[in-house]
């Protein structure tokens, strides 16, 4: 079995060593090809593993880092002052092939910009793009990107995007990813000069299944595979969506723990729903990729809970067993030689 | 009592006359003091108001129009080919007097443009901006522009749409509404230029109570009482959040149509609840206004059904009376005026 090994900044997202020592742990029983490289603080660290009984072992190191980046750092900064820091330690070690992967709940600008820099851009791509897969009504899951990485980007940017979508949406389903571009209207007209121009790029293009636009209230709706869309955009769009899915599972919480006798029915009765809406919260989902680089970074939500970055870490292990830069890659080779002849 | 009469555009929206007339009788118990005049093909909307038992009076009258804009007509052509058309017939009775708001269900791009060109902006004023009100968890309601009438603007007409936002918020609220700016982000380094700027131009104006950044995940938790946005980004945001609400309707009513036992529990029990999530769905506010104009516009969804029709019409009704035109014109002198000194 091949060792698939992962370099988690154990000092990323909101909660650092007290969420991301635990989930590493649970990760390598989860993943039996799984080693994981723990970069952070050595002495919190080590304070977790001791409190879950737990000594590192081949399978489980600690490298130790300094200090780590804040989340107001701005990114231009955050590179600069990149030395040293949990974040920069574990794409070193992805950038010298020491790890196959690197996950972090760390600052999204600042992850965005040190991985550009520090393991590259793939040939074809201006920028490197976050993707994450929604729920859908159906039960198949929709990708979507930009959401968040890039706040404005031009046509072409735009359409990369929808070549790496439609790459990584091939690797998990098996027909040609049907791919839409967000926009206020289904009608050739609608939109701004950025998502006319890349549409018309895109219906020129044989390579990707293009299907159109799409607008907002059918993003769960299971009418496109791949979801393109400015960084701004997507990731406002997919804020509004986790609040009011948030406020539905509030309001329904409220609603059975207020009285006893309802809590009790609901239990009997409304469990099976619950699970479904579960699967509806696009929150659920962690583990957004950080597509067009020549290696495989995993940005976990900086509130993510053990469970969830136990999930990162899994989208990591699968994009390195699926080798995605490389499938990324291809796909634009096709597309360029398309352009070309 | 003042007499209030809106000019209804009888043939906007997906289903025209067959929900537009019934709006216009029901309105009329709603509001004593509102005149309606419908405007589109005499014969339908007749057909209409015979299946209803009802015949025009001095409170509803007919004025025929040969032909309707269809919902793909581009803007511009819109506008050259407006001649005969109900929304434009229903425009003219604003500009001219005879009416004192228009409501229309019908291409939103065509009636900004329509009402830009023949009701003219306000002084101060760039581009009009589409604005409506959001439920939230509070209770309140929060004023979201621009939803859809501007795909692209600077940060000057984002800043005029702050200021007119927090004029129509002031008019519901009593005190100095609480403006926001959507963004990626709350920290300051964080989103696109256009944010950024309109950002420092808000935090420079006393007249404004400007609160900072909101992040998408925050709209519906009453922590602003005006969120500014560009057209695109309001759009697909709100159609994203509706697309959410929708989808847990949904899951809630299959659930409880596919088993009698459940379903009587759910009524008995949980009919509270429903009615709580409703107001919490964004699609049952109807009735956005198009601000900035010298007139009243109220844009009614596409897919309204009568009772939202009726509410688009009590939009209009309250903005007549509190005379929103004249108090965004009063805000913007007075925060031209701070400028200025």
């Amino acid at each position: 079995m091949q060792t698939i090994t992962v370099a988690l900044d154990a000092m990323g997202g909101d909660f650092g060593p007290r969420v991301t020592v635990p989930a590493a742990v649970q990760a390598l029983s989860h993943f039996p090809e799984l080693k994981v490289i723990l970069v952070g603080d050595r002495e919190q660290i080590t304070y977790q593993l001791t409190y879950l009984g737990f000594t590192p072992t081949s399978r489980l190191i600690i490298k130790h880092s300094e200090r780590s980046i804040s989340n107001c750092e701005k990114p231009s900064l955050a590179l600069r002052n990149s030395v040293g820091s949990s974040m920069r330690i574990a794409l070193d070690h992805v950038a010298n092939g020491e790890a196959d992967a690197c996950v972090s709940g760390g600052n999204t600008g600042a992850l965005m910009a040190l991985s550009k820099f520090f393991l590259k851009l793939l040939p074809g791509i201006d920028r490197p793009a976050l993707v994450s897969a929604l729920p859908t009504i159906s039960g198949k899951r929709t990708w979507m990107l930009d959401l968040g990485a890039n706040v404005s980007v031009d046509a072409d940017t735009l359409f990369q995007f929808a070549v790496m979508g439609s790459a990584l949406a091939q690797v998990h389903i098996e027909k040609a990813p049907r791919v839409a571009l967000l926009n206020v209207g289904e009608e050739e007209i609608k939109g701004n000069d950025l998502v006319k121009r890349c549409s018309e790029l895109l219906s020129q293009t044989k390579e990707i299944n293009y299907s159109g636009y799409i607008e907002g209230n059918q993003l769960f709706y299971d009418v496109a595979d791949v979801i393109v869309c400015d960084g701004f955009v997507g990731n406002v769009c997919l804020k509004s969506c986790e609040g009011v899915a948030h406020l539905f599972h509030q309001k329904l919480k409220n609603h059975f723990s207020t009285s006893t006798f309802k809590g009790w029915i609901a239990q009997k009765v409304f469990s099976h729903l619950f699970n479904e809406l579960k699967t509806l919260n696009p929150d659920q989902y962690n583990g957004a990729s950080l597509l067009g680089l020549r290696g495989i970074v995993i940005k976990s939500h900086g509130q993510a809970d053990s469970s969830a970055i136990i999930n990162a870490i899994g989208e990591a292990v699968y994009e390195v067993k699926q080798q995605v830069p490389s499938r990324i890659s291809d796909r634009l080779e096709a597309v360029l030689l398309e352009r070309h002849y």
